[in-house]
């Protein structure tokens, strides 16, 4: 699957971006990131304009600037060299390349492509990741597999009982058909699973407890993926029978919201950020523990399954004809999706 | 060298099959191997025809299906797909490949070619290697080097006088001239060295002690090459100008039967699996050890210098002329029947 | 940077060649040197002429010929074959070609290019390397990067600054500007910095301490660089206003003379042997265990940050412009003087 470009992209976690410099490399350009003393992020080339060596080695002065950790050119964070070594004059053409940045619900989002078509009103609202009603883990992984293999994973849940059967999967899962829908102007796709009365899996039991209740569940799973990059899984699990409200009221179901936001790095490797938010245990230490390891134990199974079969695809010739059934709806749907969006060069209108 | 195809290879020793799945790749296809519930070992392209996820992954089921470990695609021995996730309707088009495989002499063979092809009758007899009045140490080795490097290897023993010195190696190896026969109809080779009281190599002296003789030897080197990929080393020492009688019997010698087959995996690596027979010292369990050292100890050599060698000459140009001498007789008999199999993709006719 | 050819080029350190055999690959092609029974150090192709092993993995004989380790091809050290196993006769191409060598100033030095043209004088004589008035330390690390990243690195120090500011770098030398001069038929590239009345970096305090002051320095970089791949910077150290009598006469300064040998090993390594010599605490243990902490700080900090520059390099596009300024003149003539030599394939006349 070719890039995607002209688009908002997840580029590191809020609190990944600190005092230092932090590279990334999103499509293929490698960025450093920085936040001026103002505290706003900033992303520039980085490529010094001398001889290229990568600026994220170099060091932040006491102005703010970013020196170059080789030689010392020396440049502010509009990108313009500032200083050179041994003369005054500072040639016009010094000057690198700035990204837009837009630091919102804990993620720092960077734009590639044509920055005046930089919009930061396509970017998904994430409120919850930022809400104090939300107990929210979050990490990074680095995958190593094209980024439509992740997509390709995280649109097609049935996996989650023969990858995750300790943690998160159970037979219905895969058992229980799906319903896609899309809308091709938003750039969404949504895929729902909605189990009837079928028992928990283990990584959910005690989230059903902390709601008061035990026994088989009401679980429902529906994801909305914003091409490219962003995928929401909206987990709801609740007594069997019980739906919320008319009025939306569902103060009796356990609610998490599963982020991950899938940006390309290389050809062969992607970034994986993730948030896993919880509407219960709010503040519970002992959950959050919990949480994590859930998580990093799927997260681990699902980068080990994806770095093989990168490598498995890799090693083989192009053109094999996969089979697709009806589990791959959503995942195909996105994929035709990014095709669109890759091969058009087009705008992803405001989402 | 190119890779021969249809032919029977060694993909596996017997007891490398147990209860679970062996993925092996042989001629750059993987394959995954098991026994289903009658214990006969089944051969099928290692790669889900959902999303080419490696089978050897997955796990078998208490049907003796294989189920995939990414999305649960089921098949049977014969690679028919027999379950697919949340739906009943099984697409036609659902099956993986299978290949021909027969295990025999505690070897499980693959045929890779047109399984239309494949008579078990022209996998060569190896009856020693299960058979009570032999003790048989046998193991794998992968090796870093196209599989003609390997050929090469085995097929002129005077590298043992370099290589091998403290274990196999006497000057009288490099030394003494050999005769090379063949049957291109059979495609056999056979290389012939017999030494004359000569003396005997470190690792030998204990076969001759246990024979009751000590001193210098006879020792004789009988090369049987099967291409492509079966060798077969016969060794025998015995005192001085004491040669079989007339009717065969030879009961004063000592033999050894060695056994390689030379499995191409991929372009640049090689499957070298081995066993070492012999007809004395039956069950006792110090020489099985003494065996087993001297043995590890002469592998390892030959696949530090094949790994060498391979690396050195894939950082080489092409086209370099090398020198052959009379030692190498056998070794490009070998060669350009291997060029002749593998360019007219010719039928080994039954050995 | 094309590799210049019909060159004389570093490819050890003396007292690297001893008993043993030595594999260095220069420009790309790989060389034993051993010493033959006299000690003179002999370079051969490391390719035997049979199956192309490499000869550096064999032994010498007592008569000082080399054995080739897989099958005894055995050779004199003008690069004839004299023995081959099994038969008398050696066939008359069984010949490895030779190197010329020169061992001088305890650096080993061989010709890449026609034999023919391999004229001694044109090795740059270091004879302070070799002479108990200079206490000298040396060694070699390998550099993944292509050569002359390696050269721009050394003729532009101002880059001390920033990469060594805790050991040879301050602020003044990144800010005084150079003066360059080049002799094309010599092809040597002079680049001369001299600071007046200057901090003293922390290497070189010890070393003004020696010499009975402290405080501010003169200093001076005096670079004198012969293309292809000999590098000598004169550092003298001083009270300030207190430079060499018209005489010459310099006693009261500190002098280090420090050369690189900048040797081409394939395209993305690169050989750096190194000499510190210094006309100060000669004889000093505790000096040199200083010198030698800093040398391999500061080495280590160029290593690093030049195997980073070339992966970045290698993963970029090519044809990228770089930006240079006043810094970059010595480097930049030092450029022009290798496309030259490489293009033309020119010889350098006698430096």
């Amino acid at each position: 699957m070719k890039f995607v470009r002209n688009q908002w992209y997840v580029a590191a976690l809020a609190e990944e971006v600190g005092d230092g410099l932090l590279e990334r490399t999103v499509l293929g350009e490698s960025i450093v990131l920085y936040r001026t003393l103002d505290g706003a992020v900033t992303g520039l080339a980085n490529r010094c304009v001398h001889r290229r060596f990568p600026l994220s080695e170099g060091r932040l002065d006491s102005a703010g600037n970013l020196v170059c950790g080789y030689h010392g050119f020396t440049y502010d964070p509009a990108g313009t060299c500032v200083a050179v070594p041994a003369q005054q004059r500072i040639p016009r053409s010094a000057r690198v390349p700035t990204y837009p940045v837009v630091e919102r619900d804990r993620f720092i989002w960077v734009w590639i492509g044509d920055g005046k078509l930089a919009d930061p009103a396509r970017i998904p609202s994430l409120p919850f990741l930022d809400d104090p009603g939300w107990a929210v883990l979050r990490g990074m992984a680095g995958v190593k597999c094209r980024y439509d293999l992740l997509i390709d994973n995280l649109m097609d849940l049935s996996h989650e009982t023969y990858l995750h059967s300790e943690w998160i999967g159970t037979p219905e899962v895969a058992e229980t058909p799906t319903t896609t829908t899309t809308d091709e102007d938003a750039c969404i796709v949504w895929v729902s699973r909605h189990m009837e009365n079928v028992p928990c899996p283990p990584s959910y039991i005690p989230s059903m407890a902390a709601k008061g209740f035990s026994g088989k569940i009401d679980r429902w799973q529906d994801i909305e993926y914003h091409a490219p990059g962003l995928y929401l899984l909206n987990s709801r699990i609740a007594p069997p029978g019980r739906p919320p409200a008319a009025d939306g009221e569902d103060s009796h179901a356990a609610h998490k919201k599963i982020v991950y936001a899938v940006t390309p790095s290389t050809a062969g490797t992607t970034y994986d950020f993730w948030c896993v938010a919880r509407d219960h245990e709010v503040g519970d230490v002992e959950a959050d523990t919990r949480g994590m390891k859930s998580q990093a134990a799927v997260l681990g199974q699902d980068v080990d399954a994806l770095n093989l079969l990168e490598a498995t695809l890799a090693g083989e010739p192009s053109g094999y004809q996969e089979l697709s059934v009806n589990i791959d709806t959503g995942a195909l749907a996105a994929r035709r999706m990014l095709a669109r969006l890759a091969e058009a060069g087009e705008r992803v209108p405001q989402g």
